[in-house]
């Protein structure tokens, strides 16, 4: 089989080594003396003054404290992506950190040990949830009986990846979810969900980045014209969906040696997940004499024909790459899927350039509903989910290597003095700011030091101070300096909040 | 002992009457056939047809999804109540869900069984977090040796709370903390925590309030000029703190049958929590002949004083009532504690009036964090916790009585068209729209009828409507509706996006 694909192959080797681990799990202590720590925690009194030498305190492995700097950029990028959610229409839904275990167990056949249980503590069996699609999100419509929902969620969710075999994944992260639920015109939904990847990963500037697209049915369809048995159908498509992880040598040796497969069969395989491209690849995909006797095959090339003529209305078609090699771990797909991909992070002069690999992906599952209804009514769903922890970690990271000091507060006036005695008339100054929805601190100290202030300000990025002391009291004024040009003005105490009001609408 | 109080002690019991017990639990089916759910559940290819007439789907007890509707109502409270927050100069901090079993028991004596503890899977002992303030908070300064912090944190607790002891109560709930950590000059922050609560309960509009205040060294002194023994202080303090649930009559029999306190010494007790009022009775205690020979009970007083006075620079003090009967059932206080309730819930006409009560608290602990630092290093806090659950009940009922619809999408435009086969052009124009940062929806169906379109827009609030059709397309047009009006205007195409922006920002 020739190769069709619009890139040559070592664009995608590269790309492919480059797929990625997220960030290491915080180096976290294993060391402890839990009975003192316990010991210390009995007495209700506390007893600050007793030295506890060997009282190691520490967070549970793999979990670790977001700073208000990591916070920070997390907000900016959530506000980002929600509002992208928002712009499509999408309601917001939460749901419950836990689910019954009876919920959740068996979804997740190869999973099912990274769930974290919780204790019998009388009464019913819960886990915590696993992700945001499945079990909360199918679950949810199947309960409230909904036909028809378009919905995101954001929240954390807890896997027990042990950390020696997946290093540096952390085990309680945030979920990022989009979905569209109900019965509709084929490949509609379906091209919105690639718009929205489209749209957040540009908005978010992360650098270029290809989506790669196929159909569940399309590998069905593969499978079967290249001979693999019907029952091996999931099994070889976990081992393909590893392509990312690991060469296709070793993901044929896995089909082989582990799963079974014949080596002709695979062989047959490795020929079509060479290819990738456009709209093309499509067409002569079904002139493909083996894949084109496909039932299955044959819907799921209609279907991304459909879909690459939306995406090019939408403006996004060179966006998107048709990948046969694309399979994606998750079972309950049953038509198209995507992930995407980052296909260059902008690293720095002399830094190493991140290793990011898949951001965002997605796909059809048209039957997981019917799972959970009683009655098996099917309501078609297709969605897509924001490696939104990848995410945060790559703009870290290139904040980290800018240099740029991020501000953790959002404080615009800092209430100063260089007199002693003035706390009293400081905390009316500061109280009129707030009560005029200025952001303003000032030192809890009864009499600071001027220069102490004014560093704080700088340090802490506050643009504005405003100086009140005896000079300004007798004339009923207040100075008004500006932090970065240490220019100063005196202002009449009773315009004060509007010329704030002013500069700050200015800025 | 004479009455000091400011309010007629018949206000303090209609007060006390109407404290409240937050939302009912969702009712749950307790039935179900669980195994049949599992067997569901083990076949990895989905059997939507099958039947199941017996499969009930449910969530854990106690707890409940949360409604678009209610994510609407949610977010809008919580983004006052954060930027207030940050109005103050906070920092945002996120923590794990779970923490160290051992760095959590023992800390809540009284509630130990409260927690929702981790099924052992190998390896560390997990629970789920109980409150904001103290492990985590606490943790985290003493972790990472922090001796200042400023900062915030939103996010779910969990309390195994028996559904049928404390009725109605949510195991999941949300929490909203705003903490000061610091070695400051006395009762500055102590006062801007008292402006924050002011601020936030203001803002929301949820009526009237008012903010008692007292001291735990008032309270401790207290105990010990009436005769309580040391020993007994927490324990008869636990029992005053129900004196919001419970009658005078029924916590001093608590005191004298349950905790063993002598009857003379429960009703000297009685004498003293009568007192409530201003800084008229904070002089009067200073005078009180027994309440003065003790030295704790003076420092709290003196303390108190000095925040009355800086209550009035921050125009607040007619919010902020003294009450000697506040104890706050937590063990962690060791200075000013503070408790924030509602007047009166505005009720609709021929409503029953919402009951509430306690709907922010807090106070200062300086010595939990040494709890936790090896060497005991202290670090002062003063903080406040927001009731949101029990204001997300009161704005969510306000809003079911008042009959208004909530929106729970934000889309700004929809496009629609009245002739078949104009798909193609839909999909172009909303994506100009999207790609112009205009929230736009339009049906997923080739040909919709322009009704269904336009009885979209009526149901779920969309102001504007794009329609384009042949004759349009012909000149050049798109027609603008007015969802409200029904007046529609033909737009130039290329002038589209400028008109829908002028009409948004003037709306």
């Amino acid at each position: 089989m020739p190769q069709l694909g619009l890139l040559p192959r070592r664009t995608w080797a590269t790309l492919l080594s480059q797929l990625l681990r997220p960030p290491r799990a915080a180096c976290i202590s294993a060391v402890g003396c839990h009975s003192q720590v316990a010991e210390a925690l009995l007495t209700s009194q506390p007893k600050p003054h007793q030295e506890k030498p060997n009282f190691i305190i520490k967070i549970p492995k793999g979990t670790r404290d977001l700073s208000p700097q990591q916070m920070v950029v997390r907000e900016k990028i959530l506000d980002m992506v929600v509002s992208c959610f928002k712009r499509h229409g999408a309601k917001g839904l939460d749901t419950p950190a836990f689910e019954l275990t009876e919920m959740l167990t068996e979804k997740y056949e190869e999973h099912s040990g990274l769930m974290y249980d919780l204790k019998d503590q009388g009464g019913e069996l819960l886990s915590l949830r696993y992700d945001l699609t499945e079990v909360p999100f199918a679950r949810y419509l199947a309960m409230n009986k909904l036909k028809k929902m378009k919905r995101y969620q954001v929240g954390k969710v807890w896997r027990r990846e042990s950390p020696t075999i997946v290093q540096g994944r952390y085990r309680e992260f945030c979920q990022c979810d989009f979905d569209i639920a109900g019965h509709f015109d084929p490949m509609i939904p379906d091209a919105e969900c690639l718009k929205i990847m489209c749209e957040v990963l540009s908005g978010l500037q992360l650098g270029d980045f290809l989506i790669k697209v196929n159909d569940r049915r399309i590998v069905d369809g593969m499978f079967a014209v290249c001979g693999v048995p019907e029952s091996k159908f999931r099994a070889i498509c976990a081992s393909m969906d590893k392509l990312d992880k690991m060469s296709w040598r070793d993901v044929r040796h896995e089909m082989v040696a582990k799963k079974g497969l014949a080596p002709e069969v695979a062989d047959r395989i490795g020929e079509y997940i060479q290819c990738h491209g456009g709209v093309s690849l499509i067409e002569q995909l079904f002139q493909d004499p083996r894949l084109s006797q496909n039932k299955q095959a044959l819907e799921g090339l209609g279907d991304l024909k459909l879909l690459f003529e939306y995406l090019t209305l939408f403006g996004i078609a060179e966006k998107i790459c048709f990948d046969l090699s694309l399979a994606r771990g998750v079972d309950y797909y049953t038509g198209v899927i995507y992930e995407a991909v980052l296909l260059q992070t902008p690293a720095q002069a002399g830094e190493e350039p991140l290793n990011v690999g898949s951001v965002a992906a997605g796909g059809r599952y048209d039957e997981l509903v019917a799972t959970f209804d009683p009655k098996g009514h099917k309501v078609p769903c297709v969605g897509l989910s924001i490696g939104i922890e990848r995410i945060f970690y790559i703009v870290e990271q290139r904040m980290k290597n800018s240099f740029k000091k991020v501000r953790t507060t959002e404080t615009q006036v800092f209430v100063a003095t260089p007199q002693k005695n003035f706390l009293r008339e400081r905390l009316k100054l500061i109280a009129e700011l707030w009560d005029a929805g200025i952001k303003a601190e000032m030192l809890y100290k009864n009499n600071p030091k001027l220069l102490t202030q004014l560093h704080y300000c700088e340090n802490t990025g506050i643009p504005l101070v405003v100086i009140i002391g005896e000079q300004e009291q007798k004339e009923g004024v207040i100075k008004l300096r500006s932090v970065a040009s240490r220019e100063e003005v005196a202002i009449k105490r009773e315009n004060l909040v509007a010329e704030i009001q002013k500069r700050l609408s200015e800025s």
